[in-house]
């Protein structure tokens, strides 16, 4: 685990890192189920298909997603085993969407640079996304609950609607807030909360608990965004799964940047204009653009605007009992909110 | 409608140029319906998926996958409504395999150039096509029958795979054609003929019936692809949707390519490394490549072959009684065989 970067903020030091510790301990066994599914459901005779899939697949991520999943069938009292394989489907969706990202990211990076390796990267990234996309259904199918097919389809247009979404807002230092948030909510909290609610629909519990999980994915997911958009800025180097700056550079206004805008005088204005919509970057602009955000106090605030999707998600798990899965849960909070990277 | 460019091959004038009047005459009315179901379906907040989704539905594409469903149903006495869904679904899945496509093709052909549209195409065409894909699943979903979803979520897998499998073999002249035609069959043929079997599906008729139809499916969509890989070096530039020889200029290996170096000379073999496995090439190329395809009959011994496939489709359709819409898909067979663009 890396350090905070210092930053002036409300990030206080915790009497101990927050993790996802417990909600492993509690849903290890089944994760690992999850985790054999997806290698056994990526075999294909184009043996291309389970190499990148499982390169990719098995390189970290934190398994946010179907952790979500399980943890919520837990906390319903579900016995059964079909968790396991919507957790797959959750986290192939996922995975299907990272894998598209890149070819939208990675374009918009490769202006004037050699192209080859990328090229590849493209064609690749594009197909197995499409591949795992189309897995995850099949394996929803063979689930058979047209409910959760409705949830986890509706979920996967609205991510999609939230990339193209992403892809207008991408340069245009004047987005709003809300419309940054309709951006997070679409293609972040949206699969979040449908991961979450599904575990509820398996465990046939009634609407309300269903809800209750759904309001607490989707705020999770909010937090979640907003804290790996600072940590973006923030966040050391060596700790973070992505390089720091990517947004920066690839022009994505995210919270922290639509805050310094807001409160800036003409001139950062135009400091703003020059690297994010005109992508006309110097080495030192990175260093400068934190300058502004803690001129600004952009990050820490945004850490604030966190805590409070944090504490609306904390608080639609009310309605379940004491139990230690609950308790896990609200610690997936914590961690969302306090993460170090 | 353009000539065929005379290729010493069989494609003998025909009394009536083949066409797809018949089919449209008999389910004309439910592909208005389709049609009208395709601009619907793409509603969104976000209108740049209209307006990108719209253009691209809407610029031509002959419709073919929705006429199979919508003309298997009708051929098995379907009096309901799902079929209009079922092939608009159809429809969507087609179309985002061809925008996905578009960014595999159009990246392996943009080295070197200014890339600023083609990257705004890029990530358009990822995107559009993910929320097409999605709109399909959950227009599936809604149809309700889990019979309909794990036939069109197999084929999606297997389409999916196809696409892998045509990456791994373009730019490798020794592709056999066995490798081709399994190919050809996951990427094209198996959405034909999940199209036309989920037409018996919504009918509820027998298992033979259903089983027609789809190896009706398979086998016209492998002949479609043949001739339309012929097309791509014979057809007139003017008539054909695509450019004359863009399957040459991206190195891709179709039966054509296959015959022509199984049947070459060292020499000959020589000019096919250079201009499709190192895509080094010269204007003159596609001439002189038609030139060797001209030597060894291999555009028209392609077309022999497709006529194989479409034998085996409409001896398929033996099981049914004669009917005005029975003639018609023999018809639609006559068209993917002998079509001249």
């Amino acid at each position: 685990m890396g350090n905070i970067i210092s930053l002036g903020t409300s990030r206080k030091p915790l009497p101990d890192t927050p993790s996802l510790e417990s909600i492993i301990a509690l849903v290890g066994d089944d994760l690992h189920r999850v985790n054999q599914l997806i290698v056994d459901s990526m075999h294909s005779p184009v043996s291309l298909i389970p190499q990148l899939a499982g390169h990719i697949v098995a390189s970290g991520g934190k398994r946010l997603r179907p952790l979500l999943t399980l943890a919520a069938a837990n906390l319903c009292g579900y016995q059964g085993d079909r968790h396991i394989g919507l957790a797959t489907c959750v986290e192939f969706i996922h995975t299907a969407t990272l894998l598209h990202d890149d070819v939208v990211d990675e374009s918009r990076l490769r202006r004037g640079k050699d192209s080859a390796n990328a090229v590849w990267g493209n064609q690749s990234s594009v197909l197995v996304g499409d591949f795992l996309f189309s897995r995850a259904f099949q394996i929803m199918v063979s689930d058979g609950s047209l409910r959760v097919l409705k949830i986890l389809s509706n979920a996967s247009a609205v991510i999609a609607e939230g990339e193209v979404m992403q892809l207008l807002t991408t340069n245009d230092t004047e987005t709003s807030e809300e419309a940054y948030l309709n951006v997070i909510r679409a293609k972040t909290a949206t699969l979040f909360a449908a991961a979450a609610s599904v575990g509820a629909v398996v465990a046939e519990r009634p609407t309300a608990e269903e809800q209750a999980l759904e309001s607490f994915g989707m705020n999770l997911g909010i937090a979640f965004q907003l804290i790996d958009d600072v940590l973006d800025y923030a966040a050391e180097e060596d700790s973070l799964g992505k390089t720091i700056g990517d947004d920066f550079r690839e022009g994505k206004i995210t919270l922290p940047v639509i805050l310094a805008w807001r409160r800036g005088n003409d001139e950062e204005r135009s400091f703003w204009r020059r690297t994010l919509e005109e992508l006309n970057q110097t080495a030192q602009d990175i260093a400068y653009a934190k300058t502004l955000m803690d001129k600004h106090n952009t990050l820490r605030d945004t850490i604030d605007r966190a805590g409070h999707y944090g504490a609306i998600a904390r608080d639609s798990l009310g309605i379940f009992r004491e139990c230690p899965m609950k308790d896990a849960l609200l610690k997936m909070v914590n961690f969302a909110v306090h993460r170090p990277n």
